[in-house]
């Protein structure tokens, strides 16, 4: 791949672009594309004693650092956490992210994961990559970007909960950049050992290395591609 | 199972529940495991001619009648009949139902029904297990339950349309309850029979004894899981 | 089948009826059945260039035009393009358009096609041809139709994506007709020959005769049966 | 359809027919369709006590008794029960099976069934239906027949075990002899009686209801169409 | 469970049952059942220097010592590894293996295994497990067992391949007879670290995590079950 | 991919390789790869009346011309056309074949393909790439290969049954080759013209462009890749 690509990857909350694919991403950054990260919600109701206005402000001091890690810009979509519906006034902040970043590539939450903030991130993706680039859209804020169709890749999730990878990166030299860019999320890492005794950083060395001996590596990343017309799709646009 | 386990079963109309779960909610009463009936809509279109309060009303007292006869908690949403969105206002509702609940097993419709209302309840209750237990999230009615991930339960419908059963519950010995509790329902067990020239009560024997085949014994519920995130699947919670 | 059907396909978009099952409705139409087209936007967001109104006017004339070819009546939703939600607004207008339209066969978009519009008619339909008999569904225009139960057939798309067809019709003698009905629509040939590159009216010929190759015919349109609770499927509605 | 076709109905043992498609063959035959049911081995082993050539004589008796009810021609593979093998000298039976019959559609087992007789009946009906008209095979016994590619129906099984129909017959009508066909196949009824405390003339009629619940009649035998290439799928050849 | 069970685990190669297992099988005998370990090939052909006796030799004194720790005991197949076949002669074998064994619960490879030998002794035991129970089949050397339908379940592989748990198992509590049950089959994990750089008790490791992620507890074991016709299925046989 | 891998596709009968990969292989020759096709059986009985042994001979030179077209070895398995067998010996040749073609990538038929040799031909394939490796396996007539695990993909077919592409080669640069590889193999040509009214050459035009428009270019074609355990796929190998 000699073109530079813009990719984007979008979650539903901060450390899920970290969990699920900050290998690909770290992968794409030292390739030289331009990576952005966005964060469909603020994350704030991830904790049962921080306020969520004290939390979001956390989180987003937190996935900052993240991002940096990489060279990353970062973006907000600041919708309430827990509160993602694919309606028309989340459709159309969905869009004006997607033309901010003019992805090539975009990475997200899969249609059947555990978690409904997920799955609505990733049909909202999926209801605005083409409408990105329709430029007489009503109500938008930002002008329509390349009318081009972007390859979108959908990422695994924690436990492996109703996904089978057909593809893989292998994140074996960028794992270390993985692990700290997961690591700037304390808040977070905390609450899930509080929540639901599970301590992240281990859990991405567990994820890592399980798609690791699927994929023939030390460790690795599992993705789906969503097909789609007419989306040059007779290339891999992964690392 | 010796723990005292909650159990809630939900529905989109008054006698869904009966249909494809009343033997395993009659043999979870006779386990001494405190049962919840909830009912999402009023059913108050289910009839061309009865007028909609009416029908309302008279399906409110059946519900109520069948509830009683396994001593379970009735719950409405009041959401009228064939109008569920899996939309906030909805979602806020379902939240506020469940902590009500506060469950350790749900079971509720398949989002593979051929119902809209019972896809969009199966869909809202997906959308809210988790959520139950989270304090922060605005506008809701009742406090956060337990913060405890519920066993879903997905139930068979009626004809078995798009399902294939995982799980079975025997129901020989409580056949006769469940003949009951639906014997309630005067109004649908009616409607059916004139809309579409279906005899309820000769219908759940039908189901119950065809699922019985398949799982070796003379009558039985059929049942899938649903997948997810730490949710304790290391056991069967049915009876 | 001796009977006279009213037949309805329900397209997102002018010209998608056209690529997808004119064929279908060519055959319904010499065989005496009524049909009726139905486009659920105003299909005026698909050019780069030319405004949204002066778009829909063209598009409406050409469709009139298409429909004409057949005898064929033309109903509109009139919703923005790109704009198609399963909420409550949309919900009534798709009872209201089933309701016109009292139909016995409604052919449709698949729910795993590549668009979202398309994927939200197809959800909307399913979310409609049960509640069109109900007389009592508040804020509905139209009174309701035929308690009758339609069946759905889903039709393929362009490349085939995500369809593996179940049902096929032979369209060879009409397919002449639908070359018509699609040239047409001539503002969308010149879109998609600009946007895509693409040749519309090719791209018919290669689908009809790639289905044809697995149909055993010259050329071939694709459909899937949806599923329903009894739904009369015990025969074949399709010419 | 107006042709007279040649329809074969080919199962594992005798009465696996009669269970899943005796109403369908039963149509077919008041339709004046030529009907022949074929047995792939003699099932002389579905019994704990009474031994294999004398099982085999008796359930040959009662194959006998049933095919005559409809005027059904019938066909033996002469198999050892519980040894069927998709294995050259099965394959090569199998096809000469299918020069006798000629046929336009066949009726067998399904590839996900829960019983191996079953499930290589259905490999084996599949590794031959094109292979029937090929007239170069060596080592067959008899002549290629006709050159045409058959219809396959894959039919339901007890307890609808791995199986959603996509197809529907109304047999209805024919209810009582297909009662008759079973009632034939008494050393049958017994063993399922002794083995599996099953009354397979009760599990006929459970069958016949579930089915018909989703069909929309009041019996119904389900099944599912193999697709492949140029078979003439424009069109349905069940009654 | 009060009652004694019988316990099968089958896999193609001496290490196979112990990698996606030997947890369950742990738990199952520390429950008090009657674990036995079935091998289905001498696993003669896993190394590229050591000659096939030799090595069958090593891994079956590898077996027996594994075995012991849970006082599990073995059976062997002794096919030629890479060579297992769903013939007639194997399939007497697995009838006979089954018929020694006399289970109640029977786990085995997937069906979607990645290696040809787990999918063909997966299908072996499906072709066999009714037979076992039939007194008159031929050729065989054992007499046949109880005419009961065991339960199956199939069993995870080493990176997840093609397969989703539907049912886990908790194994934290003996993760440790795990370990040491793999640590007694030094001569694969010798020639999986030479082959494949793999360090497979890093990886029953990894697989354990992973799986527990999902389940909720430090180390699970992932199963599906396979359906069938009249199994007792209204109950769960795991611990 | 600056490594020059070793590509072998192989076919059931000859030109089923030119009608599902041709372009893809012309790639790989174009890219300086060495390209191997490799023939199961001789195709001597795909014709109703020249007799077998001389339309073997027919098809051996024809398959002889177009491999040479792109300067790939042909290899031939010699088994007699409509009898391929998952079974020992045609194992050993299969094992025997993928030696001498010592594979990174293979190509071959779908497990879902809508004819019974393609099927097995790819069992074989699956049951063997691991195999090759192995110096030990007896009665083998060539000696092991490298011990590496190949990339399978699985082809295209005519018609599409049963196979939704993941992956596509855009073949637009190449298509004339692929057009002149099939144009040599006039006897099937002219079988197919009379078996099935169908003309070969305009069947591999559409089905190119039937994928393309999937693909987003002008001719392409459409392959799924086969999961396994640790083959290297953190990549795309296909051109």
């Amino acid at each position: 791949m000699n073109e530079r690509l813009n990719v984007l990857a979008i979650g539903a909350h901060p450390d899920d672009v970290e969990i699920s694919c900050a290998g690909t991403l770290a992968r794409y950054a030292c390739g030289g594309h331009a990576v952005t990260i966005a964060v469909f919600t603020s994350g704030n109701m991830g904790d049962l004693d921080v306020p969520p206005d004290e939390l979001a402000a956390t989180r987003g001091t937190e996935a900052e650092a993240a991002a940096e890690l990489i060279g990353a810009r970062l973006l907000w979509g600041g919708v309430t956490d827990e509160l993602v519906f694919p309606d028309e006034p989340q459709r159309r902040l969905m869009i004006d992210l997607l033309r901010q970043a003019d992805p090539d590539v975009i990475i997200t939450h899969s249609p059947s994961d555990y978690h409904p903030d997920h799955r609505y991130v990733s049909q909202l993706v999926f209801d605005s990559y083409f409408q990105k680039g329709l430029p007489h859209l009503p109500h938008q804020t930002r002008a329509a970007c390349r009318f081009a169709r972007a390859h979108i890749y959908y990422m695994d999730n924690v436990g492996g909960i109703g996904f089978l990878p057909t593809e893989y990166v292998d994140i074996t030299d960028v794992m270390e950049i993985k692990r700290r860019m997961l690591g700037c999320h304390q808040s977070q890492v905390r609450a899930l050992s509080d929540l639901a005794s599970t301590n992240a950083l281990e859990m991405i060395e567990i994820l890592g290395r399980f798609r690791g001996f699927a994929a023939g590596c030390r460790f690795a990343e599992g993705f789906r591609r969503e097909e789609g017309f007419q989306r040059g799709l007779a290339r891999r646009l992964l690392p």
